[in-house]
């Protein structure tokens, strides 16, 4: 099994109105009505042909302030700890977030996006597009999230690094 | 805007019956009956806890395989080149690949799942719940996918290294 590391590079920058771990909404479904800005560097502005098409992208990005791994978690939407892959949680062996957001508009190297939940200043790794044929399923079973179907998503410190950590 | 390189590890790795670029299914809605294998290293097993709960779980891995980086590609469901960040093609600045695949089971450091479009032997990089509320949506424009809608996903080896690069 290989183990070796591998190496990513920021494409660019997502800039939201949250600037605090804490103030943000934890998925893009809580943050209607949120608008932000994705700005890929000069050498991917050709690869952003045919986006504005899409309705919805998919953002890759890098929790670069989340707290270390950790196995188990309590989720914001529980009051029990799980296993931190059947979480979001941003505290992950790689820190890696996916965001479904809404296009406003393309143009040269800036995407408005809506419906954003990502903090400010997020480095971004990867856009893709949004196909109900890939991405959309009906899912009948959500572990513990079924339980939590109708709460709120409420955000607080505790993924993140030089916070009180309630997920510990 | 931040351009350093950051270090990601693999946590496992995907097995599946798919050995070469051109025999996986381009998603895992074209790969129906598919099984496979994630296998995580010791110190994740943890992490997998309350997962089988979990109908669908994403999967996060490295394109291993592909092909550098080019701006404009021709995908596998059109016959024109369209930008890159408009399609899911493996040849991506960061080549992080998504898929949402069914769970079968969890035993120890093992997931058994269904509906897997990944090649053999690809580093799992991470692995999150399938969340309908997070994921998702009844989109109404999918770019250039809306005149692909019934056309079937048959790939080939344009995306990967060491191949006749008809995507170029």
């Amino acid at each position: 099994m290989q183990s070796d590391s591998l190496e990513i590079k920021p494409i660019g920058a997502i800039h939201s109105p949250f600037n605090q771990a804490g103030s943000a909404p934890i998925q893009p479904v809580f943050a209607r009505g949120a608008e932000g800005t994705v700005e890929v560097l000069p050498a991917y502005v050709d690869a952003l042909a045919d986006l504005e098409g899409f309705e919805r992208i998919w953002l890759l990005y890098w929790f670069d302030r989340a707290a270390p791994f950790k196995p188990r978690v309590t989720p914001y939407l529980d009051d029990r700890k799980r296993g931190l892959f059947a979480t979001r949680a941003p505290s992950r062996p790689n820190p890696i977030g996916m965001s479904c957001v809404r296009v406003l508009s393309v143009e040269g190297s800036t995407i408005r996006v809506g419906d954003i939940d990502v903090l400010d200043n997020t480095p971004l790794l990867d856009i893709k597009p949004y196909a109900k044929r890939f991405d959309s399923f009906d899912v009948s079973r959500q572990g513990w999230l079924d339980a939590a179907a109708d709460k709120q998503g409420e955000s607080d410190s505790r993924f993140y690094r030089n916070a009180n950590d309630k997920g510990s």
